[in-house]
């Protein structure tokens, strides 16, 4: 689930280089923190750019942008899916050791900064953010499955895996540290073995 | 870890009224959300009576809200100590599925909110909240030992716990459903019993 904030679009267009800043302001400072006067001033775009890509103005600019986020990180882990689901978390966890390291604990996750925004100064972003979770969800269940799991399982370790680690960044950030990140993704991949486990053999008895 | 805004303090002091009144703003709009006429708006409290209790104004108001909902919490896991992990774990499901459904989906946890706010804006807040899940963090540690557990398991699931249930009432927002939460508690519970099956017996071997 690494964020579409990776790679800097420098050579992107002026659109998408607009779309990744605001991003990027979002999961810095929540929705309620992203300006216009930010955006351009970070991304270099001309003033006329907004309107001329983003008619709507600030509300559009922040839905795409959300959208954009979202779709990246859904593609990733559809990428990865084949991979299996232990190579993913542990993809998942490095990205973000790094985010966190490279921005000073600044930097979370700008869809679950959406999830939690204000719904009347932003009402069109929790629906958005709920539809991105889904989406996640979705894929890394496909993911589960592809590791053997049957589909309630697969679409419960795949709930749990987002809420453990989008939980442990918020962590993480707050406590300026990333080993709640790495515990959280140690017992997640614990509970996944276990799981396995059960799922193949049954609950063990105890000697 | 219930939230304070469990029950309305309607008898408490004006002080406690507009405290509990700014968390639960907090809650639903994030901190940037957290005006001095909405406090004063809601808990029907004087304007002179900001200044009154809270002479550094908004800024000392949402640091004493955020430390008012997390010394509460705190209490709250201390108390749940020595019941177990499991009852605490429930506990904390039904009071999450409860104030989900009374709020429509709006309120969510007040230290996550913090947590993720704009340094910019409010930077007394992150160091607040990181200082909260310390706590918490600590609170179910001594939790999970008097449960039997190691100080190292004990400390790696109270951080995943706490992470994976703030995740999930998280999605619960996003996706307007309390099922992530019951997904995840699952989840834990069953990671819960794993860890104390290993614990006390070893890594099971394949039959």
């Amino acid at each position: 689930m690494p964020s579409p904030v990776d790679a800097s679009p420098t050579r992107g267009t002026t659109r998408d280089r607009m779309l990744f800043t605001a991003a990027e302001v979002l999961r810095e400072k929540g929705a309620a923190g992203v300006t216009i006067d930010e955006v351009l001033a970070r991304s270099g775009a001309p003033r006329g750019s907004v309107y001329h890509h983003f008619p709507g103005g600030r509300s559009q600019l922040l839905t795409e942008a959300l959208r954009f986020a979202g779709d990246a990180i859904a593609g990733l882990i559809d990428d990865a899916a084949t991979q299996g689901c232990t190579p993913l978390i542990r993809q998942f966890v490095a990205f973000w050791e790094r985010t966190l390291a490279e921005s000073d604990f600044a930097a979370g996750c700008p869809v679950v900064a959406a999830a939690i925004g204000s719904a009347d100064a932003d009402p069109a972003l929790t629906p958005i953010a709920g539809d991105i979770f889904d989406r996640w969800r979705a894929a890394l269940t496909r993911a589960f499955v592809s590791d053997g799991f049957d589909e309630a399982d697969a679409g419960s370790l795949a709930v749990t895996s987002i809420a453990a680690l989008e939980g442990a960044v918020v962590l993480c950030r707050a406590t300026r540290t990333a080993e709640p990140l790495r515990e959280v993704a140690r017992q997640v991949e614990f509970l996944v073995q276990s799981r396995e486990f059960v799922h193949r053999f049954g609950l063990p008895s105890r000697p």
